[in-house]
C-alpha cells in the first residue's frame, strides 16, 4: 500500500517533547516536484468502551488543554514504550476508572489524524467490569471525574457536545450495533 | 465545561508551519502544581460520506506521509480561513472526487486527537451525488485515486485495514445505521 508514495529527501526534527515529536519532511511527489509535510509523531494510544454489570458505560471527564474545555470520553491513554496495547488498555481502564475487566475484546484500530500525525488508537471492549478494591493511581498531572451513563444518556451527551471526540463517538456507534 | 481547568501561565510558540502550529503551554493544574502541555493547532477539517445514485460510497486513496502508507478515506480536507465548513465540504467533494451534491446533510463534529491537538472534523452526508461536467482542480501537491464501493466492499476494506482512519470508520458505522 505505497500508491503515490512520497519519498523523503530531507527530514528536519523541529521539536522532541514529552509526548509528541514534530518533524518536517521534504518529499518527492509522484509528479517529480517537491513539497513539505509537517508530521507529528505520537507513541499511539488505546481506548476502552466498558460496560458495568448493569449496562452502564463508564466515562471520564477531563480538561483538554488543546481545546480549552473539558470533554467526556471513554477511558484512554498512550502506549508506553514496549507495552502491548492490550496491557495499556487494562492499565488505563484501572487507573482512570477504578474498574478492571477479566477480558478485553479487540474492536478496531484507526489513525486519528492521518493528514499530520501518525497516532493510531486501538479500541477494546470490556463487559461486566468490576470495581478494584484498591484504586490504581493516575498520572500526577491527570485529573478525571468518573461517570456512569445509560445508552440513552450517552445520546444526550453527544447531542449537547459534552462527548465530542472521534474515538468515543465511534465506540458508541460500535456498541449500539453490537448490542442489537 | 471548564471542569479541572488548566490555566496557562506561559505559552511558547515552537513552530508555525503551512498547516499546523506547535506550542508548549505551561499550565497551573487543579492541585496547584504546574505541568507542560504540547499542543498542535490545526485549522479544522471537514469530511463527506457520499453516495452515488446506485448506492456506492465514493472514496479516495492517497498517500499519507505521516503513516508512510496510502489510505482509503472518505473525501476530506482542511477548512480555509473564514470558510464555512459546509462550503469546504462541497469544495473538497468536488475537488477530490469530481462529484457534486445538491444538498449536504450535517452529521456530527468531533475532535480527532484531544490529547494533543485542537483539530475538529465536521462530517457531512451527501446522497444522489452527480458527476461534474468539468472536474475541479486538486491542490498541486495532492494525488488521489477515486474508488466506488458497495457497503459490503467497504466492510472488506476495513477488515484488511485499507480503510484505517477514525473519520472514515465513524462515517461508515453512521451510514450503516442511517440506511437501516
Amino acid at each position: 500500500m505505497k500508491k503515490f508514495e512520497e519519498k523523503t529527501t530531507q527530514s528536519d526534527l523541529i521539536y522532541k517533547g514529552r509526548i509528541i515529536t514534530l518533524q518536517v519532511d521534504e518529499v518527492l511527489l509522484p509528479n517529480g516536484k517537491t513539497s513539505n509535510r509537517e508530521i507529528v509523531k505520537h507513541p499511539g494510544a488505546v481506548a476502552v468502551i466498558a460496560l458495568t454489570k448493569d449496562k452502564k458505560i463508564v466515562l471520564v471527564e477531563q480538561y483538554r488543554k488543546a481545546l480549552e474545555r473539558s470533554l467526556v470520553e471513554i477511558p484512554a491513554g498512550k502506549i508506553e514504550p514496549g507495552e502491548p496495547p492490550e496491557v495499556t488498555a487494562l492499565r488505563e481502564l484501572e487507573e482512570e476508572t477504578g474498574y478492571t475487566a477479566s477480558k478485553l475484546q479487540y474492536v478496531q484500530s484507526f489513525a486519528t489524524s492521518p493528514g499530520f500525525a501518525d497516532e493510531i488508537i486501538h479500541l477494546y471492549f470490556a463487559e461486566n467490569i468490576e470495581k478494584l478494591t484498591v484504586k490504581a493511581d493516575l498520572d500526577e498531572d491527570e485529573f478525571v471525574e468518573l461517570m456512569h451513563v445509560s445508552m440513552e444518556e450517552m445520546e444526550d451527551l453527544i447531542t449537547n457536545k459534552q462527548v465530542y471526540d472521534a474515538k468515543t463517538a465511534f465506540a458508541f456507534l460500535w456498541l449500539k450495533d453490537y448490542l442489537k
